[in-house]
């Protein structure tokens, strides 16, 4: 099923215009039509143009009338900006029928969309990193992506440790799913742009962030009071960080069998999303369905469970 | 005048003995009676001690009857004991004379207790890095000790860049000052623990964060009105972080000069403190003068001026 796809960079500037050609040339095989933003190999210092050409290209992706709108890369540069996007027209433009789809960074976008809108953005693949890989893009990824776009994906499922078997069934029923990257959405706290969410569905991951620091975001989030909020808290990867020796065995796990003792509702790790290769696509701001029997979780959306 | 102070780990362990024992014996060998705590080698993974440990070893400060009450280093673990600390117990220590001073993790503490109670602590050395160093301690830096240490001292000085010179004179009277490490600081934004500080002057450091954290963590603070309120904004030091060759141009002075660009109030730069040998101790809580004279900065806190 052919789908208008657009394509624009909110966030780092692309330096590597050979991994977005690539991840252009991988859409359209797959029978896409791929609209590149006029914008997207901007580059203003770091970022993907100034403030206001990155703010533009979003407004452009949002007027863009394609069934998806995608980043070609996340970086750092949307906290700075979140003051002057346009969020109605967002709206506007995702009840029109764009599906708005990234990650890390763009965290930043998709929950203060959620905050000032309630519309639904999907946590998922960026063009550069995702299809734009040397070799065959990941499967999974690739089969997540196709549901969004057909919009007929009804869930997505993952196997947990063994030491987080359920039995019996554990279910959250109606939940807003929400978060993204972890740092970003600690930037967050305390602003007009981070969503309030009640009894939601948080899944976080990271990069490049050492344990102790990601404790001390986790710990801001519990202090704020975002964490108690949840019904249950969804971790994906935590990934390229350097240990120290200093650590004398604090690490990831310690963080996170910490959190569930501050924590009444689940924390389950496993979520097949971050900066890997096989991640999912998400909807953000969604009312999902969490369901874990035995070793197998599901977050679903779709109408028929 | 011989005082009492007394050396506590509320953060991460130490692993280098030598520096605080070298500490101690500068501290004593300028005629001082040094106390240490029981727990401060104690070490448990990163840790000064598990969290009771640390909390314990802060009520034992408090409780020590001492004049000062200095940490042995920063690190991480304060953040995740804030809610344990009996803040009305530190408060009436300080009351009865005893001073706490510390830096980098210690924002944590300090601000809290800013937060708590209003009462005054001492963001200035730390045993190990600035006591411990082989050669000679820094000379503001112990000057600057030796005042907190009489309570003579009556603010400090600083000369501005030449771009920073004011004149006519600008003055602020009778401002709360406050803040920090800013990675620390970010850290408490939307929790109980960040003051609620208005019409304050807030000092800033960081060291290990790249320009765009500090942006990041700067556009927090903005974000969630913490920046608009205050009347002045001081930058000390920022330090040891790695530029990226993705950066082209986008640097600390960019950050400043877009921070500058964002706020009515002045921000001034080069104020002695962070991460480095020469650093000045400013009283957390305090209300204090801001002048400055061409290109002539000072902080004062005492009575006379």
């Amino acid at each position: 099923m052919k789908k208008h796809i657009y394509i624009f960079s909110p966030s780092s500037a692309v330096r590597d215009k050979a991994v977005i050609r690539r991840g252009v040339k991988r859409l359209k095989a797959l029978g896409h039509e791929v609209e590149l933003d006029e914008a997207v190999f901007a580059s203003h210092m770091r970022f993907a143009g100034d403030d206001e050409t990155r703010l533009a290209a979003i407004h452009r992706a949002a007027a863009s009338g394609a069934d998806v709108a995608m980043i070609t890369r996340g970086g750092y540069g949307l906290t700075r900006i979140l003051p002057g996007i346009r969020y109605p027209a967002v709206a506007k433009a995702i009840e029109r029928g764009t599906r708005f789809v990234g990650l890390s960074d763009f965290t930043a976008f998709q929950n203060a969309v959620l905050a000032k809108t309630d519309a639904v953005t999907w946590s998922g693949p960026a063009l550069g990193e995702d299809f734009g890989v040397e070799g065959e893009p990941d499967e999974i990824m690739q089969a997540c992506f196709e549901d969004l776009l057909s919009g007929q994906g009804e869930g997505t499922g993952w196997q947990l440790p063994a030491s987080e078997r359920r039995d019996p069934l554990l279910q959250v029923k109606q939940a807003t799913l929400w978060g993204g990257n972890l740092s970003v959405l600690a930037s967050m706290v305390g602003t007009p742009w981070l969503p309030q969410v009640t009894g939601g569905i948080l899944f976080l991951e990271d990069v490049h962030e050492h344990p102790y620091r990601i404790e001390r975001m986790l710990t801001q989030l519990l202090n704020a009071g975002v964490l108690g909020r949840q019904k249950a808290v969804l971790l994906g990867h935590f990934t390229n960080y350097k240990p120290y020796a200093h650590d004398k065995g604090f690490k990831l796990k310690t963080v996170v069998d910490r959190l569930r003792s501050q924590l009444k509702c689940p924390v389950l790790t496993g979520l097949p999303f971050g900066h890997v290769g096989t991640k999912v696509a998400l909807p953000v701001g969604a009312k999902v369905h969490l369901a874990v029997e035995g070793r197998d979780a599901f977050v679903l959306w779709g109408h028929r469970h």
